[in-house]
């Protein structure tokens, strides 16, 4: 199989070496405008083939598949075009600037019979595999309530906000770990510097209680990815930034209990043993290129698959919404 | 001076102990319905004076000030009564049940000419006193952000939910150390055992881009006891957790450039050291104890009086109207 | 039964209020030639009875047992009176200023045949006696070293060094927990202001690979309390600055493989699961007292009886013969 | 300049990759006997020249310098060989495998006029040199104990023990921030898998008080890289595994008044600021690589030279000599 990646920038590069890596990738075609970025990837990778022209890789009938990795706005027609010229795609996250581009990508892969995969890079680390074990396997009970928090004195981005670019992550986390459906969202956010949000709050609301919060800050002193899950048997808190232990299972909770004739609620707590289990060190990058390559050979459907990638979208721009209105609350759906 | 102290749950028997060591405190009556109550603080503070009668305390014209630590819902009518009995008033936090009853309160206490204290007792600790400091002296520049989270495995109230147990400690604190008046709030939450909420998240909103959250949660597996603050200079984290170095402040921030013909702003990154400023480590509730005496012998008002616990409800109630309405925005004033 | 406490000044007042509250026991007699403090624990503890004069503690056959929290330099003739008079004892840590002592306290107390018990607090800490029962259970193999650190920035001891202030802890713990008899001891130290050593490690060497180390200092700017354990099955880290999670588990390892004909040996590296057990949160000295109670009481021998004070002993004076000798190994025995 | 790198190991490609982008070197050439290696290099630096004959390397006078990331028991037959055929050279660590075998290297570089440099990496490192800093520039005072932490779940050598495999890391540490002289060292350990010590202690002697020591650890559950230095004015922590503000100044230390006719020493407590100040984010090898390069072309002695290299492996030396007599002091010089 031969793959293109577009885009050179920060990301593209781990592509190209990933694929580069890949069992069955024959060869990986490296696309960029900018000649210095080519030049530097062709430095790096010396048997990637450098195309500075987008137009001829996509004429380009022995490449099967394309990574897309350039700023979100421009995902859309790249798709598309890689689409319509019969080519399975992989999009970095997020999968396009609207739901409604997102929708159309989702059914053009559909009606193409093409693999349609979003990097959603965290969906393949061995923390967020074994949480979606964890709550799979009924360990954790049901889920109460979700909370992340992923903040630092970040890289501003100048096409969006600090929603789209750090919520992202933890919103298809909990897309991954979590199968109800959100109804709700509200977004509060302030911009302090060049007009996008630095700091903001996202609220998603589900049906029976349950409530994911999102805490993602540019202007933070210290560096937190953490993310806490409460359920109704145990209890997950997350540490990205942990070097080993990243997952902590802990076997605490409440009991509630209503004793006739008496008004008030009885709630008991318990507190178990915490443990921490091991985790598979494989890279997420790696697993997530073998992935999109097992797909298109397989004819199946990836795990972060056009879909996924919608649902975050759709949280995205409904955050966004209820950003501009002051944190009103806009309903999905 | 003789203080009386009325309700000897929780928290009472620190006020006992506390006014015990005070200067210029002559005696202490310890005042309960609950006779174990009262037979334990007697056991545990030979000196007190044991009163089960609260008639006969607040009848006694020798005891000149009155400590209120009972159930909030109570507040008002204790504390109306104490000082219609001429008697000045520490309240438990927070100050009253509604904003109506914190006013009442307030106006009262200036008709008669009494000291009505709050018991905010964080303002009290080195650390808050410091950050304050840090804040006045301009050292950390305009504040841009106030990020709080209190969170831990419960305990459960039967009478509030958790922005009313917990929340109030970190709006006072933001109360304390940001000068600008709060515009509006929003809130959301979810109950998961006794009909009170046990997760919630509050907005606060100010004009000018500043913004404060607080972060509250009785189901959490870890103690988590936060506060980041953004300033346009600096940058402080407050862990209170953190057994030494609860105060660190980072030398850290962005500076925004905007250059002629130029489309994109233009955001630099500073980063210098940080340092952890030595903190005095007296009892806050010592510390607040003498203030609430002092103010008595001297006919001034002290550092958490009527007016901070009437902000402090206004924030809690707007909480509470914006949690029943999913989030909307509530004005405030 | 009547309990005496001997010694009324940083630890004894502690004995009196664990006393006091113990099952069993009728009254305290609290006993210190020096007024103040007799008169600071009557305020305290209106139950117990100040007793200035030791002469008449001693001789009043209504007292069955003593408990003596005095300097280390006072313990053997006070003691000695004490079992001479009939009374059981209860001495604080360590047990004797030598081993000549603590023989002659262990032997007086076999042909009395009264309770002879050492106050090494630690072993009562739901933390230390989860890993005696990790150990007992076989889950943590052969122990194969045992490693300590504690420092800070101490309280300068103004009759011991360094050692028998802070090690006394650590090796009553590995006492505790290591069933093998150390054979020898190596002692570095360093004396920078009132000629004890405030800086010191301490070598305990036992038979078949297995060595312990403890570094004990009152000059460190942070506050450390570690031991770590390794063994030939898992490794244990007991952290005892940590609010909660103090005692961790790892299931990792070695093992190593020696192949036919092949020089090296092959040395395999297992990672699995982290453990935190949840520990009794129960006060040490609570449950010390009542062993002390109770051992009177049944006629039995307490845990840390006057051997495990004695064994603690003889590592001390070879430390200090050895920190005396430029860290020359000194034979135990 | 022409810079050959000698084994292709682990550490060599982190060489040819550094070389290759260090400015005034024109090319490198890698050799290894091993083909695989080579061509592993090969792909990952297609710019390198590669060399699988190390006489033909020697022999090569177009080569200026070579880096030698071998075995340590080969580092003194080719470094000689390198410098008699006029070379300048750098040696991974430690210098040598003996104090004779580093003495002859020095004198060596001296007669030939030529660069010996030892690549003690954590000397080039924003921390360390921070360390060394502080302590010129007189802010900690005088230097009175060195305790250094390095364990973990190690990589097993197996040609040397854990002294020699990481305390030579820490013992470059302290030679570069003490610049006094070691008088005498002891050293305790033990074998539990391959007949190399995988736990040890190293203590070293200075005069005046000032003792050094050395914990390292292949059996440890958890990584551990922990400098605590104590002086006569500040203290430092330094931690290495900390991914921010490893270096943290506390202004705390203790002061000792000796009072007229008084017995005792009155010992003063002082507790101040913490502060981590900002360091430099640079590479160290990138820094160590430029350093030897500039020394060659300056003709200046770099700053980790052949005596640096030559005090460590006098160290480590001495640390077997007293590992194989349990533990007796072994004098220096």
């Amino acid at each position: 199989m031969k793959i293109g990646v577009v885009g050179l920038g920060y990301w593209g590069p781990n592509l190209v070496r990933n694929f580069s890596a890949a069992e069955k990738v024959e060869s990986v075609v490296a696309c960029d405008v900018d000649q210095r970025r080519l030049q530097s990837v062709g430095k790096k990778f010396p048997t990637a083939v450098l195309e500075p022209d987008i137009k001829r890789l996509f004429s380009d009938d022995s490449i099967e598949a394309v990574a897309i990795a350039t700023p979100v706005s421009t995902h859309f027609h790249l798709a598309k075009e890689a689409m319509e010229n019969g080519k399975h795609v992989l999009l970095e996250k997020p999968l396009a600037a609207t739901t409604a581009e997102a929708e159309y990508l989702v059914n053009l892969a559909i009606g193409k019979g093409l693999v349609l995969m979003v990097d959603h890079t965290f969906i393949y680390t061995g923390a967020v595999r074994k949480m979606r074990q964890l709550i799979d396997d009924g360990e954790i009970g049901r889920v109460s309530y979700f909370d992340s928090v992923r903040v630092n004195l970040g890289l501003f981005q100048h096409d969006v906000n600090v929603v789209w670019d750090l919520a992202t992550h933890d919103i298809s986390i909990m897309h991954y770990l979590v199968h109800e459906r959100p109804v709700s969202v509200a977004a509060f956010g302030s911009a302090h510097y060049n007009g996008h949000e630095d700091v903001a709050y996202v609220v998603v609301n589900f049906n029976d209680g349950l409530m994911a919060h999102f805490h993602v800050n540019w202007l933070a002193p210290v560096k937190v990815r953490q993310i806490l899950i409460g359920g109704t048997k145990k209890m997950i808190m997350y540490d990205d930034v942990e070097p080993s232990e990243k997952v902590k299972v802990y076997d605490k909770g409440v009991t509630a209990a209503t004793r006739e004739g008496i008004y008030d609620t009885l709630i008991q707590y318990r507190t178990g043993d915490m443990y921490a289990p091991h985790l598979d060190g494989a890279e997420a990058l790696s697993l997530l290129c073998s992935n999109f390559v097992g797909s298109i050979a397989r004819e199946t459907s990836p795990e972060t698959d056009g879909n996924a990638g919608l649902e975050v979208v759709r949280i995205l721009e409904a955050a966004d919404k209820s950003l501009k209105n002051h944190g009103a609350l806009v309903t999905l759906d």
